[in-house]
């Protein structure tokens, strides 16, 4: 007998297509093949004790690792945080960057691999996972991302910053010590482009910003904090995707207060442990999306950062690469009413 | 020893960011951490001889599978092929299609989940593969995909079909047998929407359709025949994908005949060889990228449809995640030229 038997059923929904109004994408919603919440658990969770004797990630490999960038505390053999460059960067901080700036760049098909890769290691200890640590540590984590954001805004070559986190390898995690990831970017990149030209059309259409506007449906909510709250968004491309957005409305991610870091820090320790264990602790991304630095400010009434949390339960297919358009097996009035119940 | 020593080494590159003109966006080529073309082997293969004892797939099991639409021949039960209706269907035939004429729909963020998901079962043997079929085998079934293209279409109810393989779990297949899926779909999806419109950007700033184009560019060439060619496109999105372009300009897959299927066929199955011996029988996707049904004549000088192959070597992460870009990690015309020279 199956653990999930007792189990209460899904509800029975008949399928639906749903447009998302921030990434412009339709969803097909099929909950076909899936009836209990315990269908969707990862088959493909990550191990939790795989301590490997060298990892240079851990306190005491330090020269091990690319250059360092700066530590939390500094200057301290007793570090909680280090940002460092990544070994194998996918842009490269040694080459020109790009005349992005004149016509002949906008129009060009390539250009130098230019901009920066940078790793967060989350924690000096090897078994830690973002989600184990305290409330604060996780909100240090993210004012280290506003810090860093900062300084690569400050450098003036760089239109973007992405920080995303692999957690797993099915996520793409090359590496099982916690780290997050930050990639300082020459080109605004597409989805970026097509985000805040879906959110002008909807402010255009309704004079509403679209993510201000989340916070209405409360069959969608999933839990809140005193500045943010997690959400199931109304056309989630991904089983359990959660967005946790700030309240108030705020362009940019590197605003972000030491204040509303340590709640945010609450709140997304939250949202892990709750996939965790609903989801017997699944390989997960997340990313933030923010606004690009040169944001015009007719575009700020619509600009609204947010933080994306997906887990890894399916595969981006045939039907995916085909179309853009994305199947989801669980209604997310479904997924947010089984995340509201499950304990963090 | 490892069986790659002695291998020649990939160019040393220097990281690039190229736009794709077809789909309109940019890809970061980073060679960093690959030095060899068996550094790209799937470490996921496919299990070669892993027959259930039931599967409905199979000749004489006809009865426990969803209904069929057609078999080839007709009216055998020696069949080569079968259409079938997907018994777990993203998109259902039995709902009412949704009213995409009128202006509130258009602007409308859910529709009813109505379309069609059939299923082609490309043999009736259990351990065939499409590439272990006759070249003209592989030709019959792409006739099949039109015949069933041509169907939809007459209904009036869809406005893009998308033909599409999953071949291997990781890249989404459910089921091993060998088949393959076509989805009619009642709104125009958005990849299709954009790639129109990149395509339109491109005719009006050169007068070319950005596919027409694509066989200027030798060191990109892979392989061709007498109606098509088979190229690693410029800014390739996944290591080693193909693109199967029609020489002829032609918007629409299912005007394909028969001389041409049964060309088209030899190619496809010569491209499948190839990166089954070159990596390791790697799972992939295929996916047929044509124009919706109700293009207007403006439209047809740059629509223009081709097959995209793409084998699951690597994770979507969080990176394409937040930017829409994607990392590759071999340049195309380094995939081309070691594509030309292994044997299919």
């Amino acid at each position: 007998m199956s653990s999930s038997e007792g189990e209460p059923q899904l509800p029975n929904r008949t399928s639906e297509i749903r447009k998302d109004t921030v990434f412009g994408r339709w969803v097909v919603f099929s909950p076909a093949r899936s009836r209990r919440p315990s269908d969707f658990k990862s088959k493909n969770p990550n191990p939790t004790s795989n301590h490997p004797t060298s990892c240079p990630f851990c306190i005491g490999r330090e020269s091990e690792c690319a250059p360092e960038i700066f530590r939390v505390p500094p200057s301290t053999p007793d570090w909680t945080i280090r940002v460092i460059e990544n070994l194998y960067p996918a842009l490269r901080r040694d080459l020109n960057p790009p005349d992005t700036g004149s016509d002949q760049a906008v129009g060009a098909c390539r250009v130098t691999g230019f901009g920066f890769h940078d790793v967060v290691i989350e924690t000096p200890y090897h078994p830690i996972t973002l989600s184990d640590l305290e409330p604060q540590a996780v909100g240090e984590v993210l004012l280290v991302y506003v810090e860093r954001v900062q300084q690569l805004k400050a450098l003036g070559t760089l239109k973007y910053v992405q920080v995303f986190k692999n957690h797993g390898a099915a996520a793409g995690a090359s590496m099982t010590h916690s780290h997050s990831q930050i990639m300082g970017i020459p080109v605004i990149p597409p989805s970026v482009t097509t985000r805040l030209s879906c959110m002008k059309e909807n402010f255009d259409s309704t004079g509403k910003c679209s993510i201000c506007d989340l916070q209405s449906d409360q069959n969608l909510m999933i839990n809140s904090s005193t500045h943010f709250y997690a959400i199931a968004p109304f056309a989630a491309s991904y089983a359990f995707e959660i967005w946790i957005v700030p309240r108030e409305h705020s362009s940019y991610f590197h605003e972000l207060d030491r204040a509303k870091a340590m709640d945010l820090g609450g709140l997304l320790k939250l949202m892990l442990q709750k996939l965790a264990k609903l989801l017997n602790n699944p390989p997960f991304n997340f990313v933030i999306h923010t606004a690009p630095f040169d944001l015009s400010p007719s575009c700020v009434p619509y600009s609204h950062w947010f933080l994306q949390i997906v887990p890894h339960l399916g595969t981006v297919a045939g039907f995916e690469l085909g179309t853009g358009c994305y199947i989801n097996p669980i209604f997310p009035e479904d997924a947010a009413k089984v995340l509201r119940e499950v304990d963090g």
